[in-house]
């Protein structure tokens, strides 16, 4: 069996190597003209800067959680805690470190190579982020699993309990890390972003990225710390609670040798989706037809393919398609039934992707409704754009519900397990996918900025247009995945109930009122958290306006292109409000839990009280998923809208409906890069909150 | 115990003679010059045909539902809807016959004797609608209880239950009915105020209500077909369906004398406070400081404390505070309980109106803090809006959830009916608040169309102002009820399952996936009403605004002032938008139940099919109560931080933060009027339906 953990390492290193491969040959491409350069540069200060206050202010958190662990669940729970939040940090730093390196370099491409050149160095960049999200997150489960295994008795219930613990710990560490990352990543791009157009676009009526917007410099700033850093600390955050919440059903369920190969078999998902990752990326060419979606779905086209064989694989040699296991509740399942459950995780993710392109991509009903809705004003815009967003839950969540049955009559819970594990075993070519939207984003930007000629913005804004669609898709990935992972959890939740409180009949129906208000106040977390980080970019928006505002009026020469406005002022202002904002709505999902179950217990007593705190994890997720869903999704439909007037329709930029769609846009923007992503790790830290609680409380 | 029918009878005829001698009063008042009242003739004839048209449509698909129901579950459910249904719509056509005829005479009351005049006539005006939906809606349900006990045994368990069947065939009629209202009517008004003000204020720069727009006409005749008639046939839905919910309870979980007592009693709860309420609306009187607000709050308070007294008189006499019943599962309380309950729904009102003039009124922080964001762009009012309509849910969620464990641990799930019931029984003085506000818009109208002099605008501002406050607070008073409403509703499904279906076990287990699903299903049908609604209204103000733009366009001496515009072509094209749109969402929450149990079924069997359906009733409210809640709260906010900047704040009209909060209120206008407030009826309908499926289906 050890072996197995070797190879699991052996995978986990490969996806880390192809890193190391992919930094290399960015960095050996050439950076540009010595103006590009210099934008560059800024944006790399400005991102460094504002990464390591984020980081610091975040460990003070962290280092007070992690004591608080080590003081009622003992050093191993800590030690996991900080482990899980070091590579959650990690992954966001390097990957940021490399995305503020590719952007010049892609522009550079554009511009003396074209297309083919430019996505390659985007894609490449984005799939560094994607091999470090899975690559360090399969480490760290498997280092950490190995070597509990290694000092605490695997063989009796006590000792799986404590290993289980402190990779629950673990899992709450990178969580914990990501919800900060991506809200104050969030705060800050879109700060600057809602900010940067307000004043720029609307109300001066320059371009885009134009280098006389003060903001310029931290809009770019932004798409590297938070479309790219908070996406992976997200990404990674969910990857490491998917694979822990299944191999904590695999040790609950299962007992003697069925547990020991059910654990393990997660890791294995995870280390042979690494090796169809890393082939897939090399599928990812840009064909005759220039068609850049094309381009990337081959890549994961041919991943999911791989990596669906792989698992085949996998089960034939590990645990024999014939094989059947039976929980420890009496259901019986054969490994054919747990390759049914990876089929589904692999299925739901590419209709997932599918529905997303639908209603984010600009060749489809959705969009294109946005866009005619501006041309009768601001009003109609934003109304159709929210009404598309409502709209756009439906698929989804129907795609949940059927995969959610199919995997539960395959293998019940822990089939659903296996289906969340799959999917976010996709996570390094899906985060590949990903971050390459904001390399080429900042490159557009360099391009406007250092003044390249106008077919290299050309170029950089088609790789930016299906940059907002992949960006879409992730979050509709890693919320769906929530979905199944907050039902795992949730089992979690209630077989730790059964094993830490075994007198306490603690019931779940939907007859009891404890339940009834704990769904009602788990469903108020997802809208008092929009509501708080809306405001939140709103403030800080409004902030970059004013002092936008003020450098216009006060610094002559700005807008004639003889002065240089105060980049650094916004970087820093909104470094600031970003960091001061995150914290309040970060500690909702982490104090919430806890403040139910106190209060329930002392109104209504200790069963009452684990009813409610039960039902507030559902609660979260049900409404958790259709507020992230339409945030997403409404968001990327916005956005792509102001790109389809953009690209010459209804008029035009500069159209009355192109001001209608900017409007939208800045609307979208929070929706799609700040609260709505956030949901995310906001559904994770509360079921993991309330798992921790049970240990905390017996 | 007949006496006391005949006594529910009694009080519920004073409530309709009250409505009698205000109609009688308001038609007394002098209904203006030759000018506001040909303006005033216009209203009523387009408001007239809309109606007429409506309800011709609405009756083809009842016909259809009443044939089916007659022919399966028999005559008795079949004139139980019919009855149900033609309550409802007399209710929303006698409302608005009184409003389009009150409107004129306020504003006249403005011209010539001042505020306190107008607010008379229009708060008359508002109680006549809110009598009316509490008088027929208890003479209704009584009557027809009445009818059904002297035909049916209702000594026999069976007799009990046709005779709940028949009313909940009534209750079904209702909320059918208002469904179509609320939504067709909310389409027209929306659709008019949406292309009015984005054509005329925006682009135009012409002040609302102006002759010169071509769609003023048919802005106000929808407020009177939206804000008046579906908000009447809305809330006599709620009012039958939570009496007939609570009946139910009293019907299932008693036996013998027990029963009868119970099941009158929210009969007499009704009928005392119609005393309560108009008793409270001569408390309605506007004292030396001019607070509009102050004076309708001051008969609110009145209603509230008297109905107290009285509930407790009722208590004392039918009941006897130290009585004690037994519930069916051994659940023991006494009448001092059932006191406690009643009490808890009047504080739950007071708190929900409390918080929501909080959210929506021009003194407090929430509307200030968008008024502020619209000093920086339509982008930044917009995400303001958004974050204030999230925030506002936390609030009521907590007080619902609260009011749900006093009511719980006072007398089980009965208590929560009776707080239900006791809030409902208020709808009396609540609706009066509400219908208040549309006929002081109108008022406004028309003085703008008939060219009075600015003070009588300034009149019926100040009016107008508090009415949409009134008007979000009646919302948010609606979907809180529906909170304990839905809940009492799947206490009576259940309760239903074990009578059609003995020997199945069905459990609600949130570790149940196939309740998951039917909580994430419930969960998108407020979602995808919500997109479908949305979306009509931006299509209907689309319309409107390509209207308005050719006229301006193809008649000349419009802008001059020279030549009339064409309204009633705006009023024809918004009739037959409204009536078209209104079908497909309004179907929704009749066939989703259904298509969810048949699909379920065919899939994993009737157990499991009746366990998501049974889930699917929670998820709907659940998110219901969020999308609801946020929608008409954030509406109103938006509506009034524009009137707030139209106050002189900010720059005031015409500033660029006044077209900012002008597309604010755009995008408010289909979330409090349209979307939101159709929700209520939507979560109502799809309960009743899953309990008729049971008897369908047994």
């Amino acid at each position: 069996m050890s072996n197995l953990y070797l190879l699991v390492i052996a995978m986990a290193i490969l996806a880390l190597l192809y890193g190391l491969y992919a930094i290399r040959s960015i960095l050996a491409a050439p950076a540009g003209t010595e103006r590009m350069q210099e934008i560059g540069r800024a944006i790399q200060e400005g991102a460094g800067a504002y990464l390591k206050r984020q980081y610091t202010t975040i460990a003070v958190v962290g280092v007070v959680v992690c004591a608080l662990l080590g003081l009622r669940l003992g050093v191993h729970a800590a030690v996991g805690f900080a482990i899980g939040a070091f590579l959650s940090g990690v992954t966001g730093f390097i990957g940021m470190h490399v995305s503020v390196r590719a952007n010049v370099r892609t522009a550079e491409a554009a511009r003396t190579q074209g297309l083919a050149a430019a996505m390659g160095i985007g894609f490449k960049s984005g799939a560094v982020t994607g091999m470090l999200v899975v690559g360090l997150g399969l480490l760290g489960v498997t280092g950490y699993y190995m070597y509990m295994r290694s000092i605490v008795d695997p063989s009796t219930a006590a000792g799986v309990r404590h290993i289980l613990e402190s990779l629950v710990a673990l899992s709450f560490g990178a969580s914990l890390i990501s919800i900060f990352a991506r809200l104050g990543g969030g705060i800050f791009t879109k700060g600057a972003d809602v900010g940067g157009d307000l004043v720029g676009k609307v109300e001066a009526g320059i371009p885009e990225d134009d280098p006389r917007n003060p903001a310029t410099i931290a809009d770019n700033v932004g798409d590297n710390v938070g479309d790219c850093a908070g996406m992976a600390a997200d990404l990674f955050e969910t990857y490491a609670v998917t694979i822990v919440a299944t191999m904590l059903l695999g040790g609950i369920f299962f007992t003697g040798a069925a547990q020991e190969t059910l654990m393990v078999f997660p890791l294995l998902v995870g280390g042979v989706c690494i090796i169809g990752s890393v082939i897939g990326t090399f599928f990812v060419k840009l064909g005759a037809s220039n068609n850049v979606m094309g381009a990337l779905y081959k890549g994961f086209i041919a991943t999911a393919i791989i990596s669906g064989i792989l698992i085949a694989g996998l089960i034939a040699t590990l645990i024999g398609f014939g094989t059947s296991f039976t929980t420890s509740s009496g259901l019986t399942f054969t490994g054919f039934n747990l390759f049914v459950c990876s089929l589904a995780g692999l299925g739901m993710t590419g209709l997932l992707i599918w529905i997303t392109e639908y209603y984010t991509g600009t060749d489809y009903r959705p969009v294109k409704s946005i866009a005619l809705a501006s041309t009768t004003g601001h009003g109609t815009n934003v109304i159709q754009g929210l009404a598309v967003s409502m709209e756009a839950t439906a698929l989804p969540v129907l795609v949940i519900s059927a995969t959610i049955i199919i995997t539960y009559l395959s293998a019940g819970l822990f089939g659903i397990a296996v289906a969340a594990t799959t999917m976010l075993a996709l996570a390094g070519i899906v985060v590949a996918l990903d971050a390459f939207g904001p390399v080429t984003d900042n490159a557009g930007g360099i391009a406007e900025m250092a003044d390249l000629p106008a077919d290299v913005r050309v170029t950089t804004d088609a790789l930016d247009a299906v940059g907002n669609t992949t960006k879409a898709v992730t979050k509709g990935y890693a919320i769906g995945s929530a979905g199944l992972a907050a039902l795992v959890l949730f089992a979690a939740y209630t077989e730790d109930l059964v094993h830490y409180f075994p007198t306490l009949h603690v019931t779940f129906s939907l007859q009891n009122p404890y339940v009834m208000i704990g769904l009602f106040i788990g469903g108020l977390l997802p809208y008092s958290f929009g509501g708080m980080s809306m405001m939140a970019v709103g403030r800080a928006g409004g902030a970059v306006v004013r002092e936008v505002r003020r450098q216009f009026k006060e610094i002559p020469g700005i807008m004639e292109g003889t002065t240089k406005p105060d980049y650094a002022a916004c970087v820093d202002l909104l470094t600031k409000a970003a960091i001061k904002e995150m914290i309040i709505p970060s500690l909702l999902p982490v104090l919430a839990p806890i403040v139910v179950y106190f209060a329930v217990n002392a109104f209504a007593g200790q069963t009452a009280a684990f009813s409610a705190l039960g039902a507030m994890l559902l609660g979260t997720i049900v409404t958790g998923l259709f507020v992230a869903i339409s945030m997403t999704a409404g968001g990327g439909a916005w956005d792509n809208a102001k790109k389809y007037i953009e690209d010459g329709n209804y008029g035009g930029k500069g159209s009355e409906a192109h001001k209608a769609a900017v409007t939208g846009d800045t609307v979208g923007d929070p929706y799609k890069d700040t609260s709505g992503p956030a949901v995310n790790p906001l559904i994770k830290i509360t079921n993991i909150v309330a798992i921790l609680l049970l240990a905390f409380v017996a």
